[in-house]
């Protein structure tokens, strides 16, 4: 299995294929075509996430920094558990291929969404 | 940091960096020049490793399978614990560089040496 060919159709959303799946451990290839975070939308994981770019070119913005993060090839970084963050720009001529490995949350799973109310 | 630049000198022996070491996870990143692993050495791990090659060519072959598989940048494989595994041939031409997540052996640590006698 390769993970520069075949990419699927991220046109319209970003495309997540989940290449491995184990307790504690989950790596992601993510492939976006232009498409930031919603506004306002900050990511908050219960795992840890590092990730790398692989192609394209991105800003990443973490809620605690001013100013976002200009990702280029081979640019990693580890996010630990609920640091808030966000896409804010991938490049919106060339595909941006991410590779995700979220570790650490063997008990809780996927993120909880807030309760309501 | 990195993955592409700056790499490290890997004229001798591969050279390994470990960017991520959490309790059952490694990531390291894996820099070969032209080096197969030595005649007759299998690798026989604890922990399930999964790879990819980034740059470069190699020929990864597994005990339990006749042929060496030929692998180009993208290809990935999740090798299982105690699947024994040699690298044949890296391209001697330019530099073949590996991603790779060893994960799952959170009580052994890394791989214990056969007792001798």
């Amino acid at each position: 299995m390769n993970l520069f060919f075949p990419l699927p159709d991220a046109s319209v959303a970003e495309a997540v294929a989940t290449l491995l799946d184990r307790p504690g451990l989950r790596i992601e290839r993510i492939l976006s075509r232009g498409q930031p975070s919603p506004p306002g939308f900050w990511y908050d994981q219960a795992e840890g996430e590092w990730v790398v770019l692989l192609s394209g070119a991105a800003r990443l913005r973490f809620a605690d920094e001013v100013e976002a993060r200009a990702l280029t090839p081979g640019d990693w970084l580890d996010i630990a558990p609920h640091r808030r963050h966000r896409v804010d720009w991938t490049d919106p001529t060339r595909p941006t291929l991410w590779l995700a490995v979220f570790y650490g949350a063997h008990d809780t799973g996927r993120d909880i969404p807030d309760s309501p109310g």
